[in-house]
């Protein structure tokens, strides 16, 4: 049996009750924390709160090597463990694909997710997001300027009247440990400000939302011209973007009140 | 001090470990069910589990009168709890504002939502959705066949070859119960094989993907055309359903291994 628990969005008690119970009823729980972590928390606490060890794995032992997992869930109750809910990322539902084509059963227990806080803490609702995207550093994606990935997905959201929820990288594996190597400046996890000075080549006068430490006790919602965000610090990570579409009224309210957007930036 | 916490998808162990400390620390709870519900338990088991009184209020009482509950947050801590994510309806976003206009401080809490587990249990991935749709009854739009806004959404999605999360009506309020008793065969909570019938007028071979009861030890996940979707039957309440655009390969074994998709509907 092979259990995907999500640990929600900040420290140990994001995860959900029937989470909380699951991992406690696991006979092993390995963890991944290169697609997401948990910036309230560590892995020390993780275990001292659910009273049980967990095997932290990287990139290659879940996607190259999975085999150690696979073989635990073949005998044994295993959890499997990620920030967010756990099956956001493509390389966890081959996990579980893989699971299943050696008859292992697999459960899912859900996560909150980035993308329900990014509605929820801005006020722009849900259903008037379009696709969402992915910023990567540049040195990650080699080119120059904003990958067309990112602002065709802008592009074609803004032309429907929809928000653009934006990714923010993070590069915690081998590729950014050699690239830190080489520039000790480089972020792990990207910065709104990075990202809104990115996005600031195309977009300077566009209004951003960011959200920095969705799920903590005191996460910070603010919005303004990109321009404005480039030139601002919202503290430790995680952050994320949100480029809006057309506002309706509610969103419009909910950004001058619950994120101080300039009046100017609303028009 | 009011603070909206997301009781998530199923029962009351679909709640975070920060909504239940946060619910037992509240001196006071309200709740509304018409927006969503948890179909894996009821308001005396979730009082009992939590060990506190929840006042239940409907639409009247959350939208036009909400002063009862702005005036108890304005000296007490007052949670305010629904299910899925608390912030996800744009009505609580007004609730919100209202309490920041008379100085009362907000909390969110976050709770798991049918639009990660639509990503999650089906195996598509989540920044491969447009945007979302509701399908609403019949009875409740007026209008022959499918209203614009539900095709449009699909199309437009399907044109970008992006999924649509169609999320499908709920009726609990005064207007199904006057409907009601004119009609007994009617559905509170619209069913994945209504909606199926619904969408294979405009669209009968076009492939669908049910999650019936997410966030339930036992969620159903079924793949098929719309037609044969409409012949089946998912059992009981909540239901969603999926209407994918283009597969990348891991989506299309998902939806062979997780979800039974007919070969013939995959290609």
């Amino acid at each position: 049996m092979l259990t995907f628990i999500g640990l929600g969005l900040y420290d140990e008690r994001s995860i959900t009750v029937e989470g909380k119970e699951a991992l406690r009823d696991a006979d092993r729980a390995f963890a991944e924390f290169y697609t997401s972590t948990l910036v309230g928390t560590t892995v020390a606490e993780l275990e001292e709160y659910h009273d049980t060890q967990i095997e932290v794995r990287d990139r290659e032992g879940v996607e190259r090597s999975p085999g150690e997992i696979l073989d635990a869930a073949e005998t044994a109750d295993v959890a499997f463990l990620t920030a967010g809910d756990t099956m956001i990322s493509t390389t966890h539902v081959d996990l579980r694909l893989r699971a299943h084509d050696r008859g292992i059963e697999t459960r899912v227990v859900h996560g909150t997710t980035a993308q329900a806080a990014a509605s929820a803490l801005t006020g722009l609702q849900n259903y008037r997001f379009g696709k969402a995207t992915t910023l990567p550093f540049a040195y990650a994606h080699g080119a120059d300027g904003l990958p067309a990935s990112v602002t065709e997905t802008i592009d074609e959201n803004r032309d429907r009247g929809l928000h653009t929820l934006v990714y923010l990288d993070i590069k915690v594996d081998n590729a950014a440990a050699v690239a830190r190597s080489e520039d000790d400046e480089i972020e792990e996890y990207m910065t709104a400000s990075t990202a809104a000075e990115y996005l600031a080549d195309e977009y300077p006068e566009t209004l951003g939302v960011v959200v920095a430490r969705a799920g903590s006790p005191d996460p910070v919602v603010a919005a303004d011209s990109m321009c404005g965000l480039a030139s601002r610090s919202f503290g430790g990570p995680l952050h994320l973007l949100v480029v809006p579409g057309e506002l309706h009224h509610i969103e419009r309210d909910a950004l001058r009140d619950l994120a101080d957007a300039p009046d100017s930036s609303l028009d």
